[in-house]
């Protein structure tokens, strides 16, 4: 709370409900939702207050007469029934005098859900690039005047073979005498490659913790590691908060451009910033000190590491998209401002071209895919979707511009995954009854990922969208769930009002479908033209992975009959999960892991998308639910006929 | 001058003569010797300021009535005649009012002779550790979409064969895509070992620089070298700052132990200042600028290199003496605030141990001693005197105390090799009468290194001195040169006051021949050990190499019969100057002798001196000129004999 008790003069106050929070700021000088940021209030907002994602509605309950009229986003965004009930959109009201408001369930960030959990792939050996030894050293006397360094390496050589030109960093030199002596020279020496980076008295081997960390481009993930054993002591997740300034990776490079270095010191301050309170928060949970992190290692998309790495990425905006680094990135944690040990390595997994990144790398390491004779796909699905196929002979890959879309951006009550929000759906096809699932079975505030894959198939089962991807209007006869909304478009009812924790019914609309075809097709796209390319078809596919922040969660049926794949046997399918965090795990304690990722980034040939010649022609086909080509998914049309509601 | 124009309350007016500099100071705040140096004057001060040196004697031509009485250090320093004219010890006096001083000429540092010229060794190969390298990429296109690292890594591969995993340094990458594309794809990297620190626009490629530095205890010398042929460009030399401080490694040390981390940081801001200085002047000489320093080599003894280093040396203090690191060092130049390339490394060459270090390896590795056959041993005569003897099976070293008194040190009218200063001395047994030469012909105004050895070695051949050191009374009768001084001891006029620039004849005293006495029983006692703990005689010793600092410009013979070395063949002995500089610039310009210097500081074993059983009864028999056993001098004796004044 700022300045509770005083008023002062040219400041308003604004209060939050429920949380009761409250504070003075400049008459007319911020929004509501750059107070609620600063008072800490728990206020959605994907956009980063431009207007453009509609996800802060908050009701103003005192005071709404005096604000400033209706923006034009406000328009879009709100209902006529919203504006009634004093509705704004947080990032459009400037307050000119005291008010309160009220954030509705739907508009909190709430706590998202962890998916970080992926598809472990036990690495060979626990093998990590640092480890600590413990070694006791003889005491210098006149008959053995060895340097502190020499009798240090001699040790460390006569106990654990390591090599005798091993370097010491040099600010461990700058110390090594005292703590050699003040260890009475018993001392634990932390070694990372080839170089001493730490010398600390007494036994703390069994200290020794490393942090992986999946840069996703909206969602953070991290996992705190022991490096003796390669255990995960504790994980937290973050949304990225580059995420307030622009949601889209090309957003973010148009930042870059428009705001010069300035703006890549701003989005690398941001991503740190997401990542270190990760770390605090691991390591709170599993009492470890953050300079115990010896190590770090991180997988994004290119564009995410160069930022990360604060590297002016403008030039991954032009074509043909070179990446400024290709191979993996050795620098010093406390350059990029990470909380660490003083002299722990960050490590940035090597990409493979401009959007093909880490994560891709990730997604072949982890799958095996450039070990098997077997051809697999692997599809990566986040708001920019990374697909592979191949085997040891040859792996193509490409990346398609997915959009937002399943992280519930531009989705009218599209949601990420937290308490509350409707994760699974079902209609059934004969009563139209809808049966859904909600996260912790808290009362519905919105959807999820996984339930809009589910939305488009079961609609498409019950008749109630065509192949188009068009509600079916004459459906409304057969049901009042099928209805035209306030704008005059149809939309269907998922719950109704008196089933959720809001104050209105949560439908999906004729446009959230049409974004659901959009980021699909984008998909689809990718995955018939690299088939195209290796010259096969999906009838040659063996395996199918599917990664991606909400793989484990979604229907794998469903996601085949929308289309969002191709029709490959459902027992060949295999949903890895947040496999960028696998590989950024398996990277970090397994140096052959570490090499093989290398491998990996010169191995794989990157296949541009944006020009190929047929990729204007799938995209359109993509777009139909399942595809403008039926023959391509005999079992699916056998279904929808059985069903009767096969219509052609 | 500070404030000229308003006369502060509390505050006082010193003025300097010649020079005219003048400025107000707090009442009682400063010393003149403070004074001086705040306002930039030139006056001479050895001891730091603290009445140990008595080299900062001024005359106080107004205002001497109210100034503090003399202290003791005073009372020790100045004679009965400087104190009726007024003269004072500029560190001893705190004026309370204003006053006028007159810096006489024998009190002003001048500027000193650069004895920077070595002994060169050809290298086999000019192969400096950074290079650069010129190199044209192909433009990127979408049928060549390779990132920015893959491009230039493969151009320098193809036309200069680098190896392919060669690095990038991580602040380099951060620029790396705009300097790629602002200069057209033509660029020049600049390689050190195998990495890239650098990229410029354009061909750049002949202008790279390194600088090689000997760090003496006492002098820093410096030589800026063009990288691409091996060839001093710029030269120059400054007193070390830190003898400010004190002169003297073990008082530096002991800087260190009473002052803790700031003594350390203090004595390594001073190196490097002074080093700076140096760069500076090389710079503007051969119109280069500090950025295009691409790599540095240091030389010094082991507390000299650790307090560069600023790595707190106080462990040295304490048998067995043990250095910290033996190992050459990597660290970067910025990190120690030398001006240079931002990148730029700076290699410390390796030592042997606390007391034989880098300046010791530079020897053997300039005399290529341990790559013959034959016996050779090698003087580095400094404040700390370093001996190596041995052959290509076998090199031992050790070190000893010699002492500043060849510097000048504790020597009445001693003084550095400046413009004026007497640097040799004969004198005719029969008539002795004097013959002097001073530095470019100036009127004498004291006596430096190279005389100090003339003086006793042509006192002893005149009868003056006895084997003892003793002068002898009875001569007074002879030559009225001998005389009794004012504080009633013996002392010999070498050039009298109306020759001089002073005011005062120039004289050698008794307490000056026992102080070059004692420095260079130090010395003959180190190679004597030496030899036999090798278990030869000095018959066995085919080469005995001479360097430091004073080496070219003094006489072989009347060093030999002094007994500064062992009697050798004068044919077998070589003056080979500042060594350490030449060490310096061997490791600077080729990697083959970096290696060869890492070799050295392994191979070569350290013999402690102040442990060897003989050590107390060879120190006593070495303070004899030339020694007590004259068996071990037998050419010498001859020539005494000759002379008539041998006395036995």
């Amino acid at each position: 709370m700022v300045n509770r008790n005083t008023s002062k003069p040219r400041e308003i106050r604004i209060t939050f409900f429920p949380s009761g929070k409250r504070g003075w700021f400049p008459k007319g000088g911020v929004t509501i939702l750059d107070a609620a940021r600063t008072l800490g209030t728990d206020l959605a907002s994907l956009c980063g207050g431009i207007g453009a994602c509609g996800k802060c509605k908050v009701r103003i309950t005192k005071g709404v007469e005096k604000l400033n009229p209706l923006t034009e986003q406000e328009r879009k965004y709100l209902t006529t029934n919203e504006v009634k009930r004093n509705f704004r959109l947080a990032c459009q009201v400037h307050p000119n005098s005291s008010i309160e408001v009220c954030i509705p369930e739907r508009s909190r960030i709430g706590k998202l859900r962890l998916q970080t959990d992926g598809f472990e792939v036990p690495v060979k050996r626990i093998d990590p690039l640092v480890k600590k030894f413990f070694v006791e050293l003889p005491v210098p006397d006149l008959k053995d005047p060895r340097s502190d360094e020499d009798r240090l390496i001699a040790a460390l050589h006569e106990k654990y073979q390591l090599p005798t030109n091993i370097q010491i960093d040099f600010d461990v030199a700058l110390d090594l005498a005292s703590i050699l002596r003040e260890g009475a020279w018993k001392v634990t020496a932390t070694v990372w490659k080839n170089k001493i980076i730490d010398i600390e008295e007494g036994d703390t081997s069994d200290r020794c913790f490393g942090f992986a960390c999946d840069i996703g481009t909206t969602k953070l993930a991290g996992f705190l590691i022991d490096l003796s054993n390669g255990r995960v002591v504790a994980l937290g997740s973050r949304m990225n908060p580059q995420v307030y300034l622009c949601e889209e990776v090309m957003g973010r490079i148009t930042h870059q451009i428009m705001r010069g270095c300035d703006g890549i010191r701003e989005l690398q301050k941001l991503v740190v910033q997401g990542i270190n309170e990760i770390i605090v928060e691991c390591c709170r949970k599993a009492e470890v000190n953050e300079n115990e992190i010896c190590e770090f290692c991180f997988v994004g998309n290119t564009a995410m590491q160069l930022c990360f790495l604060g590297i002016y990425g403008r030039y991954l905006a032009y074509a043909p998209y070179p990446p400024v680094l290709r191979r993996g990135v050795d620098v010093r944690a406390k350059k990029l401002g990470l909380k660490s040990h003083p002299r722990a390595n960050s490590y940035f997994v090597p990409v493979i071209g401009g959007f093909v990144g880490a994560d891709n790398v990730a997604v072949i390491l982890a799958t095996r895919m450039l070990e098997s004779d077997e051809m697999s796909m692997a599809l990566d699905i986040g708001t920019n979707t990374e697909i592979a196929l191949g085997n040891k002979d040859r792996i193509l890959v490409d990346s398609c511009a997915s959009g937002p879309a399943f992280e519930g951006m531009h989705i009218k009550y599209g949601m990420r995954a937290i308490d509350g929000s409707i994760e699974r759906v079902s209609i059934d096809p004969q009563t139209f009854k809808v049966n859904y699932r909600t996260i912790e079975n808290k009362p519905a505030i919105g959807i999820c990922g996984s339930a809009l894959i589910d939305l488009p198939a079961e609609l498409l089962k019950a008749g109630l969208i065509d192949f188009g991807g068009r509600l079916v209007a004459k459906m409304a006869d057969e049901t009042d769930r099928l209805r035209k909304g306030h704008n005059g478009l149809w939309e269907f009812v998922v719950a109704w009002q008196r089933e959720t924790a809001t104050d209105i019914d949560i439908t999906i609309t004729q446009k959230d479908i049409r974004e659901i075809q959009k980021a699909k097709a984008a998909i689809r796209t990718g995955s018939s033209i690299l088939m195209k390319r290796m010259g096969i078809t999906e009838n040659d596919i063996s395996h199918l992975y599917v990664a991606g922040a909400f793989g484990n969660y979604i229907d794998p049926k469903n996601a085949r009959t929308i289309g969002l794949y191709p029709e490959i046997q459902l027992d060949k399918i295999e949903f890895v999960g947040n496999i960028a965090g696998t590989g950024s795990r398996m990277c970090l304690i397994s140096k052959e892991e570490r090499d093989y990722a290398e491998h990996i980034s010169t191995k794989v040939e990157y296949h541009e998308l944006a020009a190929d010649k047929d990729f204007q022609t799938e995209f359109i086909n993509a777009t139909f639910f399942p595809h403008k080509d039926l023959s391509k998914y005999p079992e699916t049309v056998e279904l929808l006929k059985k069903l009767g509601h096969f219509e052609k």
